[in-house]
């Protein structure tokens, strides 16, 4: 298969997009609707919820009353007003609608009634609001993947619309590669890269590119685990010893003698090793002097 | 450190924005725009270059070379009019300015000149075309974040703007946490559900559970490398002999004997497990007699 096949063409422009101080509505209370809140809480976004109270799923009360103070709950069904009309959506002041869409900075439906999608969906794209249709691919500005989070660490795999099983053991495999330290270390790295710009300040030039290189050093040489752990105490030390030498450190050893770190071997290799080790041990031990008291 | 810290708040919302149809701007024609050409290139989107040949990065140039179909130089520097007033934008039919941002569904722009940079946004956001300032996160509707793809494979790594080189090391690992046969086994998986839902047709129901069921039972227990290669006779196989009998085959062996799958054992395992075997292989053969004779 020609490599440009592989990265060119027919596919999403994945994006992270930002919500800080803005408002989503989620038309629909079902158990998609529960998964769109979920997505949205990872945010800082508001999340309007308009649905009637019948109409809610556990999980999507359940959210509603955790996080009052992220969801709110429209407790009505969505309608169009019988004035509502798509030419006029353009100029409107207001969208003829018991809920006035035009307030919200993106709009997600999660409904069963597929024509009443299609028309918020249309009414959304005239005054280019964002807008999400589960179910509908078509009508849709965009799409959600399967997701991994660990603090400041996010993750998206998109199969665009592919094998949605086949999605999550890819995702499972992902998730399943990281080392659980990855979001502390993104965190503590930036912490130190802070530390590091009051110390050696300046945008930019000769100064940018020193620095760059020696976080980049740290970045390099630290295991994730080691990174996750860095505290003010070595921060200060990485800078005091490291920085004004011009020298990257390796981590304090913790225990005296020599130690692997975890990124490099784990334990089912060690105990699988220790093994190979034992069964020469025996071989050269016993094997080899019966072998000469045979001759 | 609380669950809820690394779930809830903060983040983006990441999603597979749709480009199909969709032409974009990107303002600006350096090394920066030539990283957003390559995004861009992932989708079928047309793309407009909007910078003076002068200004063109030599990647730049050669992605318009390449993919004269898909992407358009403009060749001018962008620049308002005297005549443009940001109050206007709102209602105006066009962009006082040389080339018409609104005729775009996105723009992007990539320039020295953040005062120009953020006039451009201003004059989007106005229109609500959604918009992303490089080097300026506070501008940007949303971020870029380090991508992996594989066909229709799309990984996003977001870091949310955090430690750049970590970024980049968390992406290898992800990548190489991958067998490469992904993005061509969402392929063949994807024939083989469309030649099911050909045989048993549909919509939801009974028959869409059962579909469902068989298809991830398929994708359980082939390892990836053997969905890649799922040809037409082996789906004929898999619907005639599995699917109408209830059942879900396991891949044909290739040897006889048994093989065990690539995905469950790599090659430094089996070596280091046959060495094992060795180990007890002379334990058992040379030590217990060599012991037993000593009594």
């Amino acid at each position: 298969m020609a490599e440009a096949n592989k990265t060119v063409g027919s596919g999403s422009l994945l994006i992270a997009w930002q919500l800080k101080d803005k408002t989503v509505a989620i038309i629909g209370g079902g158990d998609v609707a529960s998964q769109r809140v979920d997505s949205l809480l990872a945010t800082d976004a508001q999340i309007h919820v308009v649905a009637p109270a019948s109409g809610l799923h556990p999980r999507s009360s359940t959210l509603i009353a955790k996080y009052s103070d992220r969801v709110t709950h429209i407790d009505t069904e969505f309608a169009f007003s019988s004035s509502f009309n798509l030419a006029d959506v353009k100029t409107s002041e207001t969208l003829g609608a018991n809920v006035d869409l035009f307030r919200y900075d993106m709009v997600l439906t999660a409904l069963d009634d597929a024509d009443l999608s299609r028309r918020i969906v249309e009414a959304c794209r005239a005054r280019r609001i964002p807008v999400n249709a589960a179910d509908i691919p078509d009508l849709c500005d965009f799409y959600f993947g399967g997701q991994v989070r660990d603090g400041p660490l996010q993750i998206m795999i998109s199969t665009n619309g592919n094998a949605p099983r086949l999605a999550a053991l890819i995702k499972n495999t992902i998730k399943d590669s990281l080392t659980g330290y990855e979001g502390e270390a993104l965190v503590r790295v930036g912490k130190l890269r802070n530390k590091l710009k009051v110390r050696a300040p300046g945008v930019g030039g000769d100064i940018g590119k020193r620095r760059m290189k020696w976080m980049s050093g740290i970045c390099e040489r630290w295991p994730m685990k080691e990174l996750s752990e860095l505290d003010e105490t070595t921060m200060d030390w990485l800078l005091d010893e490291g920085w004004e030498n011009g020298k990257v450190l390796d981590p304090p050893k913790k225990n005296s003698g020599f130690s692997f770190s975890s990124s490099v071997l784990d334990a089912g290799t060690v105990v699988k090793a220790g093994a190979v080790a034992l069964g020469f041990l025996f071989a050269h031990r016993v094997l080899v002097p019966y072998l000469s008291s045979k001759r």
